[in-house]
């Protein structure tokens, strides 16, 4: 499993046009031969389908479609990631080093608990 | 690296009121506490903030802040996996199962060209 | 142009299935035809087309797509209204309303300029 | 109830820096100081609160919450159009213009019923 993100990675890279990605037969060949915006638009769209996946779970209890949503994004994100010359790889050294600092930033936060948590903070 | 994700989603556990997490010092914690609607805004959020970074990059060659938001789109997303009981590992072993599937999906992809590319079909 | 608002409300009101609105030759009556979800996706959608739309006008001057992203998404917009029984004219009452109140409102802002302006008081 | 549109895309107007519009007391002023990204950000959010507040009033029933997010929506939607020089009389414009040319737009629904919906025709 830990290796997952690396090979979808590796796979989304081949279908790029200068790999020899196939809008005719690739889904994700055929983002990148849009372009930016097509991208874009996914990532804005997969995000508003997770939320409705999610306030249907809450009724429901079927956390399935949460996971497929989510997974959707992720995937989506991840085809962003390599149009900008990004990998998963990034996300995730970006995500550690914050783990590393959130020591830190814990400290900080008892600080400023009257600055809304919605500022941007992404640490624990 | 492989196991970023999975250290991370112990740590965001930890961070769950029932586990002791404590609002007034984490603010993986608070959004807990705030629940579902708090963290589900944050993916609005966070998406928005990923196609606007996105945009800024391509006018500027700087990709650090598509990173940023990334990171915080998926950390935001590893947040909503952990209120509904859900693991990135559950999301990544998702991820390989169309990865597995994608070869009959792209035959499949020949014959509705014509179907819009948007109607949800995350795969290869 | 007064009552532009009102005139599509009651256009969108006969697309309903309901109404006699057929799927088959009108695009706002195969958005009902799908419900809820079909109709709310298309809200995060043109959000995010905005967004894109506002970032491009401030690079090349050009803010015609702007005005278009934008009545693309106060008409799907409407379409949600109608799908809940409500109109634009609700909505303008609600921010009317609101334009009355601003006044103590703003007094209330006076004191509470640590709150983030995000809380989602969106008066003056 | 006709002119609330105007007379608050006037009001908007006075908050704008270059008119006096004082962030110390005025939501709207510290929106315009802070800019394009932030003023952006909440088109994302106020679209996600959308999207779950219509989720909300499917289970509860109570839609009073969808009117009061879509005022959130329309009212940041107005300080963005302020921001690009645009008002809300030019997305009814550019609405009416729309209603007008549908009859056209149906009989072209016809014969691309195969093209997803979702292509942004955002006509009758």
């Amino acid at each position: 499993m830990s290796d997952t993100l690396k090979r979808l990675a590796e796979r989304i890279e081949t279908r790029k046009p200068a790999n020899g990605g196939d809008p005719a037969t690739s889904y994700v060949a055929r983002l990148f031969a849009k372009g930016d915006d097509a991208i874009l638009k996914k990532i804005g769209e997969e995000a508003t389908e997770t939320v409705m996946a999610a306030k249907d779970a809450r009724v429901d209890g079927d956390t399935s479609k949460v996971l497929y949503e989510c997974a959707d994004l992720w995937f989506h994100s991840m085809i962003m990631l390599a149009q900008f010359g990004l990998t998963p790889q990034d996300v995730l050294a970006e995500l550690a080093r914050r783990e590393g600092i959130s020591g830190i930033e814990e400290k900080a936060a008892r600080k400023d608990m009257l600055r809304d948590a919605d500022e941007g903070k992404s640490t624990f």
